[in-house]
């Protein structure tokens, strides 16, 4: 089998041009078949408020209407995602961006109105990648850039979170490809101590997890980050690699980074 | 050789919803390999209004300053070309939305300086199509719909004229299929009498043009568009047709529409 990398990247990566810089170089230097899929960062709040919308929470929860899921189709997949693949195409990557509507690679279904009505957002279920289609464009040599933006199958768009659809894709494609699911974010990875970042833990398996739970190590946020990734590694994906993007350039060979989870 | 259709259209399709569905269902219809190009619209002067960018003009020409292209790739490459995409996919065409950054499949250069510097402009050269690349997106069963964009391959997006990327397109795929290139506009096609959609001409080759343009039939407005449909036909793409986005569906077999020009 041959290796893809998914590699998902957050807004500490798309609101500082040189970390953005830093990374796309690194990940254009990383070898074999590739993924990235990125979120949105604070752009499209500056652009929500210069066009006058504000954010619709209900309860807590940010509602994606339909002058936000505007804003976001905007924002994600034509100022971020466009200006990302021309900045790869320069580093010599063959990018090409995309939202899950593009190909009909991500089909999700729009959340079902319980408690809370929370608009435009599509969920995905086991069926919604499309990984024959995906192959295709990695195998003529391109190398899809995914936003946070799927579809119905019906003409509508969705908001999909970025780790979610991270996550999907390295699970649909793990039976193509052996793949590395990453999570770039502003961490070196996962700490015995928050406030250290040299305390480090460079692995963790599902016995260790359960330790490092049971005592307390692992603390509230980074658990459903961490129940994710395993879920992940049990449907297929060989590992999990969570770390800060300025360290993604130290993935060579066997040379890794951040907190590797396995098996 | 392959037939391939390569498709632009306008305003009074993009800002028509009922001309929009019309037409996406008709290009669904449409067999072989084809390309979809769009231009802007209304809604790229509404939203930069929104966001208070005002139109840039120097000489009564549209300047692409910085605010602007980033207001054009928002709503080009962002919500046209993705809203399209996603209407595609429900109609049953397998659709990828693209800018010419993507796969680097159109590089442009920026617009040298002489008197007025136009901004974020790129210009086309008879290299600027990757023919190779796009084709391997068509055989592996994905349609592009370009936007009005492009890159210099440096990391820097460029606002490019819809109709000259859709005669480039069509120019250097004709090395590899039997290609047409359609302009819909909103008129019938090229008029004997402007005033009358009656008076279609149906066939128009170089020697009729001549007669055309000397008896004054054809006027000012047409004879740019015209002069570059027969440039792409002298530089190989087999029929270049000039009509309403409403009568595609007439496009079938050897029913044809609109003015159609040949050598």
């Amino acid at each position: 089998m041959q290796k893809l990398h998914v590699i998902k990247i957050g807004g500490n990566v798309i609101d500082n041009s040189e970390n953005l810089h830093r990374f796309l170089k690194d990940f254009t230097a990383l070898k074999g078949f590739k993924i990235l899929i990125h979120g949105g960062g604070k752009v499209a709040t500056q652009i929500s408020e210069s066009m006058g919308v504000s954010a619709n929470m209900v309860d807590g929860r940010r509602i994606t209407d339909i002058d936000t899921l505007r804003i976001v189709t905007m924002v994600y997949a034509g100022l971020i995602n466009k200006n990302i693949v021309a900045q790869l195409q320069r580093y010599g990557t063959n990018a090409i961006g995309l939202t899950g509507a593009d190909g009909d690679f991500i089909r999700a279904t729009k959340r079902p109105i319980k408690t809370i009505d929370y608009g435009f957002v599509g969920d995905l279920s086991d069926k919604s990648i499309n990984p024959g289609n995906i192959s295709k464009l990695l195998e003529a040599g391109f190398t899809p850039v995914f936003c946070a933006l799927t579809h119905d199958g019906e003409g509508q768009l969705l908001n999909t979170n970025a780790d979610t659809i991270a996550s999907a894709l390295a699970v649909a494609l793990s039976t193509l490809y052996e793949t590395t699911l990453i999570y770039c974010f502003e961490k070196k990875g996962v700490l015995q101590d928050i406030n250290d970042d040299d305390s480090l833990i460079k692995e963790i398996n599902p016995e260790r997890y359960e330790k490092l739970k049971t005592g307390q190590i692992i603390h509230s946020g980074m658990i459903p980050k961490l129940d994710n990734a395993f879920a992940a590694i049990s449907c297929g994906v060989k590992s999990v690699i969570i770390g800060h993007s300025d360290d993604l350039g130290q993935l060579k060979g066997t040379q890794t980074f951040g907190t590797r989870l396995t098996n």
